[in-house]
């Protein structure tokens, strides 16, 4: 059996920078169209320079004509709607980090003050760039994406016309909050689809398993599966694959992460395979993503794939991709 | 100001063997009267003859006449009346482990069946042996314990003469337990007095806090905190204290344990100070343990702790400790 893939977009994927973004930028631009670029860096990209500068780095980085790299702009809630139309037509949307709360995001927002954030989500609103959102209060960790619920719906209350894009839920709370909000949409990752806190903690502690949001409770993984798997038109596959060199994460401290790139669309296609719901994995992996991102032009780009064992590697460089050295049932037999 | 302690007791204690019984072994027996042995080595202790060697082995290592290793076997339902009876001044308990629940358990119990159970259960109720029990279904990692709390039912209920210990509970279902059945006891360790999930992974992952049963909810440790400070007299300190070599804590895969042992009464104290209860101290470390176990003999030894600083080594041997490289505020100042 074989399965053709258009134009396959990755709407949630970390890069890096330097040495790193040169491993993992070609393995994903070989394969999808394109991608949304998280913008936290060290210091984070907040200005036009630093966003055509990275632009530039990925570009060349990638080096691959039919992918276009996303870029986003780390939120600040002093952007004004003029610097917001300087740099409307090199961005495609925001992301807004509650500070601390994950991997170089200390610069984030410390507060969700409607007045406060009001002149930039009005402009946002205007110019439709839509908001991407890390989700996650600074609670008790299997709680923090439920409790941030609450914030998305004012979010969503006050700002009708802000697409907002709830960034790799793992709760059944934020899949119920999907269907309250119009300007409410969702990406999903690879792993929250297949793992719970079982595969992390359950047995022995899998740290290349651990990311933020961590995953959740088995009822949790279920509703993310419902919507993806039925196509669900307001959820996206946005892999989250957020690379770490491999000392970082076999540590005393270990960075969080789950590194999918290259193993997302074989992952995927078993994943929807096995669960009676192929048909439904362009909407997940590219239609509903260009439904929703009205602003992005999408390089053309066909992936086929077929059902021959592929074995994952052990390390990509330095980097532990999940399901390494494990063998997986589909491979990427053509790119056109 | 200087806190006395009086034959300071461990009711669950991880030694292992060979090299790293002969590290860890002293690191107990100079500061502890005695300790619970957990049967859990690959094979685990189910023979007269193997509680014997194994009991010699940990007085060679330790080589501290002021510190008697109370010994445990595996539970088996095998064991008929006759052998407890043979083996009966040998040991001071049984544990009991559902099988492949946590290291070294796969010889354990795969099912709870009364009938099964009660030559067995009721051999040790007449022969005034507890039962010992690692508490946990093979369910989700967060519902282990509290899912496990019917099977304590279902034991105390149909064998009222036995005392059941629930081994390092971890949740507010067990507390709650603890009160409802007479012949229900329980041990709570150092750290499930501190740590919630969120020290786990809440931040970093931390490999050296991952233990089984994992750290539960905020609300769980203030249920343990509660009882362990009003020296609830059905509860005993029992530090679980498992060491792992360093590199099997930092790596894809880690171990479950925590190793306290060297740091538990400086830790326990300050919690307790901190806490306006160090009155409570004594009973939770060693009185509370002589009512309920009423079959060990107990060696005199006092511990003299001062409010000085202590800084914990960074390994003992290659045994990385909680509290590795900080400065405590409790030192042992005199052991006599």
């Amino acid at each position: 059996m074989s399965i053709t893939l258009n134009s396959p977009l990755d709407m949630h994927l970390h890069l890096r920078d330097e040495a790193m973004l040169n491993t993992v930028g070609p393995l994903t631009s070989d394969t999808f169209s394109g991608a949304i670029i998280m913008p936290n860096l060290v210091p984070p990209v907040t200005t036009k320079e630093a966003l055509l500068a990275y632009k530039e780095r990925i570009l060349k980085a990638c080096n691959n004509d039919a992918f276009t790299p996303y870029m986003t702009l780390f939120f600040q809630a002093t952007y004004t709607k003029e610097f917001l139309e300087s740099v409307k037509d090199e961005l495609t949307a925001i992301k807004l980090y509650p500070a601390g709360i994950t991997t170089n995001s200390e610069g984030g927002l410390s507060g969700f003050d409607v007045d406060e954030l009001r002149p930039t989500l009005d402009a946002m609103s205007e110019l439709n760039i839509p908001l991407c959102v890390h989700g996650e209060t600074n609670g008790f960790v299997m709680d923090r994406e439920a409790e941030f619920v609450s914030i998305y719906e004012m979010l969503a209350t006050n700002f009708p016309k802000l697409k907002i894009i709830m960034e790799h839920i793992t709760t059944k709370e934020s899949v119920e909050a999907l269907d309250r909000f119009e300007n409410l949409y969702a990406t999903i990752t690879l792993h929250h689809l297949l793992i719970t806190l079982d595969d992390v903690a359950g047995g022995m502690l899998q740290p290349h398993l651990f990311c933020k949001p961590i995953a959740k409770r088995p009822e949790d993984r279920e509703a993310l599966q419902k919507v993806a798997l039925e196509g669900h038109p307001k959820v996206m596959f946005g892999s989250d694959s957020a690379p770490h060199p491999q000392h970082a994460k076999e540590a005393c401290g270990c960075a969080a992460g789950v590194f999918t790139a290259p193993i997302a669309l074989q992952v995927l296609t078993e994943f929807f395979v096995e669960h009676s719901s192929v048909e439904k994995l362009q909407a997940f992996v590219s239609d509903n993503a260009q439904s929703i991102y009205t602003n992005i032009e999408i390089p053309s780009k066909t992936i086929i794939l077929e059902e021959k064992k592929f074995k994952v590697p052990n390390k990509y460089a330095e980097v532990v991709p999940m399901f390494a050295g494990e063998t997986l049932k589909y491979s990427i037999a053509e790119i056109k």
